[in-house]
């Protein structure tokens, strides 16, 4: 790599922000909305119609026109979608609501990354949210932005990866399932609705404070009779009495020395021969695989905009993780990236493990 | 363009802000200059040097890696620079000053860009800073972190292009020049240092505030004798008496019609056959030439970062602009790309015009 190909490469890294901003401040405003419903409008006519100076409406749109995003018709001064006229509505929803949560989840946050890396906490949630010491996950409840942004997103990923995930992971008939850190509990309601089965018990197990939102949604899905919930704390005690445990998008959420505490925790808990189905984000074995956008987006994310800590690892190296805590690994999958709509950012892996004498 | 291919845009685009703060943060922290200084260290090694936990810095380095700007060993567990050895140090110092700019002047700003493009006003200012209804150039000397920032950019970018805009305009001997919007001087400085004769004077004219600051650097470059400052807004009247009037950085600033009152407040200052010679950034004729990255960045950044409007032109729009407000066009060049290095955003043109009756 030539010394101008770096610098290159440095100004692609550099106009990354203002890129970002740019595009989603298009669908922000309703240009793009606009445009698709009212094709060869001009400047002036979308400024008006968005309620913005036809000025900015111009300039924002150069980036666009570049792109082939949307096309200009320099004689008549008026434009059209172009490339997005072709998009599927589902499609651009669920790459906007990533951006909506990159946005108000990261882009700021970001700001901070350096002192979150030194001092291990989350710095920019504290500047921007007072929360002393808290993670994304402690505060979300308390700001409807963050809250709306993320959840909103959580719930699309998981309705687009959890048939996924069931249908690579083997629930036995009548099995006592626990959803580890199963949040209010849509983790536990996929479970019961993916593998019902005679005598199957899905149990949420999360902090106290998510009690009464995950057994309203029970209720509401009509599953309170087959799912329950524990309150309690990862890192204190796992309960006991289950035959299977689920870990999803939670063990990329620590580093090293965590991750173990949860992993030994889970075996604690477990008899020999019980199962721990992992679904986790992974790097690619070969971490120049220019395919794969983990490593160009959660170390920064975890880092500096959640946890403070954390970040996914290889496949390769959960599994190391895993032997070490006393599982035998048998099951290790990643996502094929030909299955994964080409905007999605994690690739998921689904890792399966039994505990061993 | 395929849906498919819109969608992997997307992508890009939304890793971006997070890919900019990795590698800044990597420089931030130190772990660049440790490495150059001792090549090989693993992530404890680095980490213990950086003060940050070894986890952080193995997961902020994956990035670094993928893109081959350093190498990791993989069986030894330890990294050296790889593409970053052969930069020059005084490349990476401006490429770094650039990112350093935009991430404290920019980055958490353009959460706002929407609302800046409804507005009118640089939202983020007022959020970030609490300036009610300022631009970044009214609130930059209260805040000395959005000043270094910025002004040691400036600085930067001005000792870098300074010498061809003044390879390519005229200034005959004993011109009386008037340098419009020419802050604390440096611009008067360098047109006395490029085209000193007998007789030349160099006034900077700005706001009010800038005088004394102004006229210490002018002692300060022994120039006092030869240059001097006029105090005004360039939106009430610009003054008399002079020659040549320069405008550098300053256009792209605003919408066309504060433009327009510049200009034609320019041309009401001249006598027939008087001069303006203007150094702006300016966008390719062909929107989509993917070599130029003004349209990737600044329309954001005056728009949601600076100004709350503007963003340059196409050079033939200036030129249109320019024989609107009483002008004829005598020059309008664009510097040539290759020699701008590669991590250089702005693409600069000189446009030279003289007022005809």
């Amino acid at each position: 790599m030539t010394s101008d190909a770096t610098l290159a490469r440095f100004r692609e890294y550099m106009v990354g922000p203002s890129r970002f901003m740019s595009l989603l401040s298009c669908f922000e405003l309703g240009i793009v909305d606009k445009l698709r419903d009212t094709p060869g409008l001009t400047a002036h006519q979308l400024g008006g119609a968005v309620g913005a100076k036809p000025d900015a409406v111009a300039q924002l749109l150069l980036l666009l026109v570049k792109e082939g995003f949307v096309a200009y018709d320099e004689d008549a001064g008026t434009y059209s979608l172009d490339a997005l006229a072709d998009v599927a509505e589902g499609d651009l929803r669920r790459a906007l609501t990533y951006m909506n949560m990159i946005k108000v989840v990261a882009l700021r946050q970001l700001f901070y990354l350096t002192d979150s890396a030194r001092t291990g906490n989350a710095v920019g949630l504290k500047e921007l949210y007072g929360a002393a010491e808290g993670t994304l996950y402690d505060i979300v409840a308390d700001h409807p932005d963050l809250r709306e942004a993320w959840a909103t997103l959580m719930n699309n990923v998981t309705a687009n990866i959890d048939p996924w995930f069931f249908g690579n992971v083997d629930v036995p008939a009548g099995a006592q399932v626990l959803d580890l850190a199963g949040n209010t509990g849509l983790g536990a309601i996929h479970t019961y609705r993916h593998k019902t089965s005679p005598g199957l018990k899905v149990t949420t197990f999360d902090l106290p404070e998510k009690e009464q939102e995950c057994l309203e949604n029970f209720r509401a899905h009509g599953v309170a009779e087959h799912c329950s919930f524990i309150g309690g704390n990862v890192f204190d005690e796992i309960p006991r009495g289950f035959d299977i445990v689920l870990i999803k998008h939670f063990l990329d959420m620590f580093d090293q020395d965590d991750v173990y505490k949860i992993l030994n925790g889970v075996n604690a808990a477990l008899e020999v021969g019980g199962q721990v189905n992992i679904m986790v984000p992974v790097y690619p074995e070969d971490i120049t695989d220019t395919d794969n956008y983990n490593v160009d987006f959660f170390p920064a994310f975890f880092i500096g905009c959640t946890m403070g800590q954390g970040g996914p690892q290889k496949l390769s190296t959960y599994t190391n993780w895993l032997e070490d805590c006393g599982f035998k690994v048998t099951k290790a999958i990643t996502k094929d990236a030909a299955e994964v709509p080409p905007d999605v950012i994690p690739v998921q892996a689904v890792i399966c493990a039994t505990k061993v004498a």
